[in-house]
């Protein structure tokens, strides 16, 4: 992605105001490249009042410069001892850092190399900073939901019995790359039969068989920016235990799209999928989260959970994905992503219908 | 893998013996699986001095039962909370964790919900416990990379000019998967002409061109463990320059293998392929460290890197990965895996050889 100019020091200052602190570590690699640019690991961006700096180490010199702008590029042999070296340099007092991002022992490693500076973590909504998506960020998610729809229909006329999960999945990845997917979204699931009750099984060699529900949740990268969407398919004529069934996370997933608009709070959009399906005596089987922000990370703020206070802005993006597991048989997922708006959302993917009976 | 039944049981064993503790948490994805078989995220492993209890998500709970033997499965909604909870049942008094795979933020919660417990971090070499390869551990990184090279084998022929680097990358990983591999090692790097002077490229729309060096780093993963190889190829004719700059890093490849054994210092093996290349006038060139251990993950210990006292063991797998880099030209890596032995190393990798005009 190419943000307009400007985007990126808008962020960054988003983000120094966050938190009462003259100076900024930046470790996450999803931050970092939403305020950079830069798309390398292991890097280190660094904010003072009026001064900006990304570590890289040698592998990323170069790339660095080509994909960055006003900031200096500094190369590190030893991430925790530059970043201290530069913050001495710079009389930095209180820093601000990530606390999901820093792990305990740099932790303590910078802590011990920053003996005259206070280190703050950014407590609270920090995760939120990059929740509400900008119009190219939803642009990019878009390309990338594209991208992975566009493959997943090409493969469809593979789906018959005799097909091994395992096979499935590599076609369609392979038609997600053609496509223009840098990399997947997540090890994509192709699960049949009792594979579909477990709600993240890897695929393997079972092969899809007559009566069997066929669960497929796959997502495409570009630009960095990721899409997430389940289907389930029933191979041949399903019982009518499992129309029922897919009816009603059919129903539970409608619902709660038409829930979605800005000023709802997260827990309230994870109770309606949640209480509907309780009401039909499944909610035994739906072992997971309504659905999940998306964005540079696959699963990003907010979380579409029981008792999240959070509430939904207009910007965000999210999943809605209720699901059924019936251990030792077969599992139901539905997922679409939504644009919250303010009266309403936008579903970015081509809605979930009806069951497909292939 | 399926390693032999008391694998899992005298790797715990290990992990607990190494810390002085009554407990130990690993929340490290690759450690879980390591010590349980258990495949899936998100999970925290407990280990008390006569239990062993595994917490997983909604999502994993059935896929860890068919996973593990011998330990207690519980299920989690608050990671933090449910593992407060166990160890206050257990009476948990001194709790080992491990430094890098802790974030600063659970480590927060985790000391505010174990007030009676004191957590100490696992320090020095505990990325080491995994270093020593088993017999098993050998043959499934031997499976890895005999996909990934009978992939490379087989898309040699599209190696030609026009062929876009991220065309190459996406047949490349669909033969791997089609192969057997679970997913790919890590972003497969295709890069030409300049690309190939950023050690670390995203393939992209270059198109290969006469004379272009291409450099190909790429690895597989079967049933959890890596492979990792590159080969930089000449299309067309190499000038002079290209083809005295590939025999030297060759070179250096050539000697750091010779000098693998068991009783030689990470240090002293990084210094052998740096020296030689320095001695040539390409130190500078030489961007990155010589090699790294690999196994679950695609970068572990040890690192064969400057000044690294860490000593080589028989059992560990490691990378020796030279490379010269010209911004703005062209770049070579040549890279192989070797297993240490107690009088040299096991080449597991069939071996680069002189520059492939293609």
């Amino acid at each position: 992605m190419q943000p307009d100019p400007g985007a990126h020091k808008k962020r960054t200052d988003r983000f120094r105001r966050f938190a009462e602190v003259d100076c900024l570590i930046i470790l996450d690699e999803s931050n970092i490249r939403y305020l950079t640019g830069f798309t390398g690991s292991d890097g280190a961006f660094l904010v003072g009042a009026d001064w900006m700096t990304l570590l890289v180490d040698g592998r990323y010199v170069t790339q660095a410069g080509l994909e960055t702008r006003n900031l200096e590029i500094i190369e590190f042999k030893n991430r925790a001892e530059t970043i201290a070296a530069i913050f001495q340099e710079r009389g930095a007092r209180f820093i601000g850092f990530e606390p999901a991002a820093v792990s305990y022992g740099e932790y303590l490693r910078l802590c011990d190399s920053l003996p005259q500076a206070t280190l703050r973590p950014l407590s609270g909504r920090l995760d939120f900073l990059r929740a509400v998506k900008d119009a190219e960020e939803v642009g990019e998610i878009k390309k990338a939901i594209r991208v992975a729809e566009k493959a997943l229909t090409d493969v469809m006329s593979l789906i018959k019995p005799g097909i091994m999960e395992a096979e499935l999945a590599v076609e369609l990845e392979y038609r997600m790359r053609c496509g223009g997917a840098e990399r997947m979204s997540f090890e994509t699931i192709v699960a049949t039969g009792p594979d579909a009750a477990l709600p993240h099984a890897t695929p393997g060699r079972r092969r899809v068989a007559l009566g069997d529900f066929l669960l497929i949740d796959y997502g495409a990268v570009v630009n960095g920016y990721h899409s997430d969407e389940t289907r389930t398919f029933c191979v041949g004529r399903a019982s009518e235990r499992q129309q029922e069934a897919y009816r009603l996370v059919l129903e539970a997933h409608d619902r709660t799209l038409g829930a979605i608009r800005a000023g709802v709070s997260c827990g309230e959009i994870d109770r309606i999928a949640r209480s509907f399906l309780a009401e039909k005596g499944m909610a035994r089987y739906f072992s997971h989260g309504t659905g999940h922000g998306v964005g540079l990370e696959i699963h990003e703020a907010p979380r579409l959970a029981a008792g999240k206070a959070d509430v939904l802005e207009a910007g965000m993006v999210v999943t809605v994905e209720p699901g059924v597991y019936f251990p030792g048989e077969w599992g139901i997922r539905i997922e679409d992503m939504a644009l919250v708006e303010s009266d309403g959302c936008e579903i970015l993917t081509v809605p979930a219908a009806d069951l497909l009976e292939l």
